[in-house]
């Protein structure tokens, strides 16, 4: 069911659809981890979805940013929020595949690309959701890590940014695929759902062409002990400027 | 200047020497780190200074612990350190050459291989420590990186483990040299020194031919705001079993 929420607190709002996907955490928290420097004149988001991403860095930047989406239904909202938010001059969604990002854009054109891609391996025995729309948003059919950080690197300027919130558990792996496409993992933090417990996800951030030496960033645990949420989460959420 | 120290709150001793340097709590956080089940039998600690970290594993386990250290004078520490505390049926210390440790000890005949290393690259404008035996056990002078992995992975068992303790920073590298020497990492745990600031340390163990899948243990913070020592490492260091 398609329904209207707002964007954080934000006087914004943005349209889901419940039967597919909502926007989540993680694009909230890669929203906020990716630098964005004042150098910066374009960014893209591949993997869109319903844009909540370009929807809060604009908040944080005079950039143009672009989104792309594969799946009309989503990309769909997508528009449609960007429109009723007033944003349709700052922000451009484009129903396409990011395998083909080069027959859209041109090359080393971008200054930042971020991603919040499908996390999960398709396997034959990977129980895939009934649903197609959100199988495909979640499970690497029509998008692997390897497209995504490949055309990344097509797409990024000498020394722009690469940023992208992925499972914790297929890090060594996405480092490795970082480098091949000489995209220097420079800035790194972990997500843990609790104290003492493991981190099930983490944000990553590479230069394109860039040296070696690593920040790791402090981690942030989304919960408290009693299942509230943490200081830093309910800072992400709340702790901004509201008109 | 020559002291005798107690090893954490046990009723062993560790003599160490103010002059070069002294155990730390980076070993301590390593030897409570690695893996060691029940079939390990045989365990190596390369770089092993004056002895804490196969001094620490033996109250975890029943295996022969070998330790090889390159500095004679640090060597000589910890045979005392290991006499006086009768370890000497348990704990073998040699007087060798991590690089040249294949004419030490037989292939493949460890279960475990742990390290802490030399951190600092030797750069020809980097400072080194006057003191020479600081230096070599600081700075990569007399072994590197890639010999530490290159020769952990050779005197590993298949399904063999390696951990170390090493510099945030370098993960990136470190990974990728584990990588080319077949040690798969799958478990890491970050170190930060307070809330809110970045991590410094990092503790990592990787399964020879393993495969992938990671797993992120919960940060450890080292102090409080307060500066005051986190509950986390008072358990390390005070919540063991004293006789």
């Amino acid at each position: 069911m398609k329904v209207k929420n707002s964007l954080l607190n934000y006087k914004e709002v943005i349209y889901q659809d419940d039967d597919w996907f909502k926007f989540s955490m993680d694009s909230v928290l890669l929203a906020n981890f990716v630098t964005i420097n004042m150098n910066v004149k374009r960014i893209i988001d591949f993997a869109t979805g319903n844009a909540p991403i370009p929807m809060l860095l604009s908040y944080r930047t005079n950039a143009l940013i672009y989104g792309v989406e594969y799946q009309k239904c989503i990309y769909d909202l997508g528009v449609e929020s960007i429109n009723e938010n007033g944003f349709k001059d700052r922000i451009n969604l484009v129903n396409g595949d990011v395998r083909n990002i080069k027959d859209l854009f041109d090359l080393e054109s971008f200054d930042v690309v971020t991603c919040n891609p499908p996390y999960f391996k398709k396997k034959d025995d990977s129980h895939l959701n009934d649903n197609e729309v959100k199988a495909i948003a979640r499970h690497e059919i029509t998008l692997n890590l390897d497209d995504v950080v490949k055309n990344a690197s097509c797409m990024l300027k000498n020394r722009g940014v690469f940023a992208m919130v992925h499972r914790t558990e297929r890090m060594i792996e996405i480092i490795e695929v970082m480098k091949k496409y000489r995209l220097e993992p420079k800035k790194i933090q972990f997500i843990y759902p609790k104290p003492g417990k493991n981190s099930d996800l983490f944000l990553i951030e590479g230069i394109k062409n860039g040296n070696s030496g690593l920040k790791m960033l402090s981690p942030i645990i989304v919960h408290n002990d009693d299942n509230s949420y943490s200081d830093d989460v309910r800072k992400l959420f709340s702790d901004r400027e509201c008109d």
